[in-house]
């Protein structure tokens, strides 16, 4: 069922992803990214600064996908070795780890496709709201920053609660952002793996600030209706 | 079928419009939203600068509707006027012409709902992108602006085009943001009269730079897919 081999797409990029890794992948959007792309045969390898967290962690995750046939293989390690090791990487820190994550992937960018699926956020007693960024987007920031890596942003929207409910299927479009058309591509196939997940291309990188925006509308949307909700698109093909 | 009474809301206010002004409603989404309100039994002003503008449009739509039972009349009027004759407003003016507007209207403003669906947008070579405001959003200029007006966001992710196909229901969610809560359920209810709309609360104003910035990227969406998109939240009780 599973292609063990990464099919080429058409423009050369890997079509159909036979592994991901996630940077900052002990966090929850990490941690169901992973569950979800396991349970779509692909190997899943989760990074955290701490290695013994980032095994625990991907330990407790395989376990709690036991017995589910082709599940792909869920296995931890630091950021850094993830990075040396995939190709296709998720950068999943919180705001305030992005610094020294960016710091620490530096000196290993080299063509790696990293999607970034920072929301920079922030709450008071009124509720969530943007956090400001250095430039427009943090995606942006993190393009600036690892010029040796082909930036995309996604992820932005899918909620980690519902991710981590694996009876269910998601019920999620993916908008997905960035500058270079393969990486898109792949990122694209990425999210059409998970089940009731549908990529979305949505324009330039520069438009990243809009995704990364959307969090605090969909937390309100949340507290207000005790929902997890997701973004759909009406009427598109 | 349609109440010619407003029946006052559990907050007090509108809870079934029966009449609306549209600020700048000579443009394709004022003109859009006309038609669907009518389509619904609600009556509409629309405003231009231009008196003998607004009432040709006014005509053109009504007579686009011609013998649908139970529509609302359309009529037209300077926007001065509109605003002097009704107490729920949309501000559908384009980005260029807010200043003027929010001119004309500040003395006159005086308890007024004013829902801003103006969309800070500009465009070059690579597509749309979200144009700067003055503050963190339009929606918050404006209030800043007319403190005397009950300022909401909503309506910016609705599709122009789309309004205009009035055989076809719509088919979109509609994010409303505002810190009067009797304003944003006026303005609630107002959305949902539309048929295949629906209105979903979405937190306090200061989030209208959200919903504002997601223009772009529909608009990349659909340019990409050759669609009119909207928004829908998955999951939504």
């Amino acid at each position: 069922m599973v292609d063990p081999q990464p099919t080429p797409g058409p423009a050369g990029e890997v079509e159909r992803p036979g592994s991901v890794g996630i940077i900052g992948g002990t966090g929850a959007l990490g941690r169901g990214l992973a569950v979800r792309w396991s349970m779509a045969g692909i190997d899943v390898r989760l990074g955290s600064r701490d290695e013994a967290r980032a095994k625990d962690r991907a330990t407790a995750l395989g376990d709690q996908l036991q017995g589910r046939p082709g599940a792909g293989e869920i296995t931890g390690a630091t950021n850094r070795a993830v990075a040396v090791a995939e190709r296709l990487l998720l950068l999943a820190v919180p705001l305030e780890g992005l610094d020294a994550a960016l710091a620490s992937l530096q000196d290993l960018m080299d063509g790696h496709i990293l999607i970034c699926a920072v929301n920079p956020l922030t709450f008071d007693d009124r509720g969530p709201l943007p956090a400001p960024t250095a430039g427009t987007s943090v995606a942006g920031s993190v393009a600036a920053a690892l010029p040796r890596a082909r930036v995309v942003g996604a992820f932005h929207t899918v909620s980690s609660r519902e991710l981590a409910v694996v009876e269910r299927p998601m019920d999620d479009d993916v908008p997905i952002v960035g500058d270079d058309d393969a990486a898109c591509a792949a990122v694209a196939a990425l999210a059409d793996r998970i089940d009731g997940c549908r990529a979305v291309l949505a324009g330039p990188l520069r438009l990243a600030g809009s995704l990364e925006a959307l969090t605090p509308v969909l937390i309100a949307v949340n507290r207000r209706a005790g929902a997890h909700v997701g973004v759909r698109f009406s009427r598109l093909p």
